[in-house]
């Protein structure tokens, strides 16, 4: 059995990561943290667990931590994970970190876009990027995976196809994306108060959402050079999935079908990458760890859909994809 | 043209019925005040006015309010109304207040479920309670009118009718009510953040709400004795509208046909309450100044289905509605 | 491995348990089946399922089934399932029904509810009511469990510790449901288009809906004497979970205390009903097969709260919980 | 008093529409007529209606229309329109259609995109496209208004001033939209049940939406010249409301400023458009009239979001500002 801790357990990805603990064959939660604020009994914090957890999220406690866990699946904040990580790894554990704190690999990037100066820069050189189904050998030989961002999930898989066999021009990429509101996290706002959001529709973080470097930097390697990519996210009165729509432009003529058999060999072997027919309806992945793509062209544009959940497949359901990897277990465990 | 200034103009009620004043035929806004950190342009505060209202929400100025304004429609909370309502009522204006200070006629039931001393208990005699489907005569004669909460408008509208005939047994009154969120007003709170609230449906304020003495007061007033009603609210994942499902046990056998009749003809002359054939979806009354009642029997017992919108017959349209009376205006107007 | 069929397997509890019964670690489909013109690729009809199910849906061939299954979970509708079940136990398979087809002891009362002449009554008497919190022992021992509805479930694990210990009176209770629309079935209907049904909220079935007689049923053989339910259902705009508020009139007077401390002793030994200090929040089971019931004493009246997942503890869930039983395996397996 | 009469009167549109005229102060309703078995009295078909309209819907009746009526908004479905119009004009009434079957000037286009005959082309050259901010002048005059598509009115009024100003390429315009669900009808259908569409998201009609052809007309004309737009509609889990974001590659190199003054003095002088400076929700323009741009530059490209309500301003209020052209009147007349 795999021993996890959850470190920052209290937020939603925490949550969804619990649930997925608790019911995987392999694996056992054995600590679960968050700022001493926030402790208490699980089914205190999360109404859900009544009789399901019997344990309680406690204060950080690197000691007892050390002889105890496998594993930390790291859910903190961006800022707060990089004062954490070094100390899980120094403690011996493997991390899966949810943060953005390790996945830039270009400091100034990562300083420009979240406003805070680095202070673990010589972890990031050691972290992989947690998407499996492009770096999945990677994964299984680091101690640290920097969990893929919800809306670079998405986009990702809608672009490596076309960005591997080198079909788009790389400088004319739209991502839009549409969210469900868990991905905005617990903490009430006016923007997300209920009778704000319901029946509400609006774009937001317009040219300056941290995700887009995030995609241009994974892209670029997918491709082997620069890429630069409009991503425009949109929230949506839904709790739960992303649709991405994105626009490129074809280096030259391309037929749908053509596209729709690139994406079906590209992904042939990936359980959790679905390749379909028809624009994917956001439901049809909610709670789980599916991604559904669909390639087409539209007036000699090619037009990529790709649906995901943003807690499962866009957080806590890849956290475990990559803790089965890293620990040699079936991939997905847990996760059908 | 009545000249209206709005008291605490930043809150759902306050929103609402700036809508209505812009509408209204016979009556301006000539002010709207609020807290000193609230203030600024109505377009900045409710985007909806974009282009529609010029005015700025400005602090209180009692003086220039005097010589300005006919009435003050006071939307503040409980509590804080009362430390300004007779402040306004001596500079000369009709007032009707959306708080329940002036609602409880006995200031001890007031400052029990209110938790907090009543500082202007001399205007407590001078109020009307703003049902005017109830007490439209003396309406027209008051300066001070406290404006209905929302739960009782609803539950006293099904209820009057059975009350007043005295064929109910007034001791086992169920109230069972479900609001829609706006009724929680405009301040982020953890329950009501969307992807808490949304596909979500719980109770609340078990034997506790405040609205329980005000509908028995008034209900004992209509049937000239001491009523008990159990008052369970709910809270659904919707904005606007309220459904009362009222239970009671008849004093003796009554036929749904007969009871269905007597509706008919006590409401027979009021056009904002409509006695229905079947059960009233909130959806029909949403955005409107209706309330859709249905009176049937089920089992022996008396069940009375009662919809209104929360906002609008709930708050700032029967509050509209009693400023019209009070000026001797068409009582429907901008409410149609 | 228990090898399970599902009949009448393109409904909303259809996919629910499909889902269920891919995850189970001990059990495995082996056949799907619905009407002809429903049938293909589960892929195709669940969208969901794509990737994770290769089995087509195909026309119920008994021949087939026979050597095949140990246990059908029967989907049908109520009407339709008393053609198959009699078959199916026939052909030797154990069978839950989610059907209401063997649910009422009372052939006369079926009739008048179902409008329907009953045409295997020899199976009503061979029946259990597979509600396991009550009647596990009897479930063990029989090929067919009529598996309970989704309002009654809620309502009588509600009811069961008071209508045992006889504290309340039996012909004076109100049970004030609200449900989420998937428990309306997949068929496009004018009240549940998305227009008509989001923002909304209504009451229906006044006074006829078919878990009446069920629940009076159900609660008389608890309680060992007649019991008169009003029972009064609400829709409410969200997907799944039932919400009931539940009215009981104490024989003698109560403590909440007490009432708590009996639910708690009652449920001890039951994993899947959690006895809640708080109002339970429908979100909170949803998803999952949890009932969380909170009783407490409101101005002398009992009011019990009781909310589960229509589709998983309401009808799915459920159904796995009694085949488990059946097949003596765990009894939590894949509902956690 | 302008005498209004509402051909298919049935739908959302439809019941948008007598909405606004009940309330107009210089405009009323003189007949409502829908295919036969879907008349009866408004507050049967309507139940918001209750007690505000005593008209009954009834079967077209031309000779009846021809003296009572000075206009007809003929709410009626593509195709069947134009099988209409031409008696209603004949009959001596002025008609705001509804549909699309005068919007598209090439015949061929409207025969491809809705695969049918057009049997009305006389009128067709007759006809205007009712944007009164583009055709305000030419409106006046026509006895036959092409009241214009909802996802048409938000991207022509994002796209008219860079287009007039010829500041973007016109073959490589990208609109992104996303509806809510009224804008699909009044028709149960799978894809809008309740619980397929809550809590889900999609795009649709890739390629192929009949309004790509619309926009592309009056942005030509607009422009002067021909234009290529790739529109996607997507659908979201709201009622009311669209939100458009269009992409743009600028000519030369613009700046947000410059672009958010070209704005301002573009629709200086309309109420009904309100420049923004920031995005806007669609929430705030719901129920309305408005439509809210807001224009600026992501990444040297031209990105514009716009929103509006689609049954007012994308349909039902838009006819009625329409009207208010034609008979002379305030224009905002009805919609404050």
């Amino acid at each position: 059995m795999v021993k996890v801790a959850i470190i920052g357990a209290t937020g939603y990805t925490g949550a969804e990561v619990i649930k997925l603990i608790l019911r995987h064959p392999e694996a056992e939660l054995v600590h679960l943290s968050a700022l001493a604020e926030e402790c208490g009994k699980v089914e205190a914090i999360f109404g859900q667990f009544k009789g399901r957890c019997d344990l309680a999220i406690e204060p950080l406690d690197m000691e007892k931590l050390s002889g105890l866990a496998d594993v930390a699946l790291c859910c903190l904040p961006h800022k707060v994970s990089m004062g954490f990580v070094p100390k899980l790894l120094d403690a011996g554990l493997k991390v899966v970190d949810f943060s953005a704190d390790y996945r830039l690999k270009d400091v100034d990037v990562y300083e420009k876009y979240y406003s805070v100066k680095h202070t673990d820069t010589d972890n990031i050189a050691k972290a992989v990027y947690g998407l499996p189904e492009l770096f999945r050998e990677e994964i299984k030989d680091k101690d640290l995976v920097a969990n893929p961002g919800c809306f670079p999930t998405g986009a990702l898989l809608a672009l490596a196809p076309v960005l591997k066999e080198n079909l788009i021009e790389t400088s004319k990429i739209i991502v839009n994306s549409v969210t469900g509101i868990s991905g905005a996290g617990k903490n009430p706002a006016g923007k997300f108060h209920f009778p704000n959001m319901n029946e509400n529709f609006f774009a937001y973080s317009i040219g300056t959402h941290r995700h887009m470097p995030e995609m241009e930097q994974i892209a670029g390697e997918v491709c082997g050079g620069a890429v630069q990519i409009l991503f425009q996210p949109h929230a949506g009165p839904f709790d739960r999935g992303i649709l991405s729509t994105v626009y490129c432009v074809p280096k030259k003529k391309i037929e749908a079908e053509e596209l729709s058999r690139l994406y079906r060999d590209f992904y042939n072997a990936e359980q959790f990458v679905q390749v379909c027919d028809d624009v994917p309806p956001v439901k049809n992945v909610a709670g789980t760890n599916y991604c559904h793509v669909y390639p087409t062209v539209v007036k000699d544009m090619v037009v990529i859909f790709s649906a995901i959940d943003n807690l499962v497949k866009g957080a806590s359901g890849q956290a475990v994809q990559n803790m089965n990897i890293i620990f040699g277990l079936e991939e997905s465990l847990s996760l059908l």
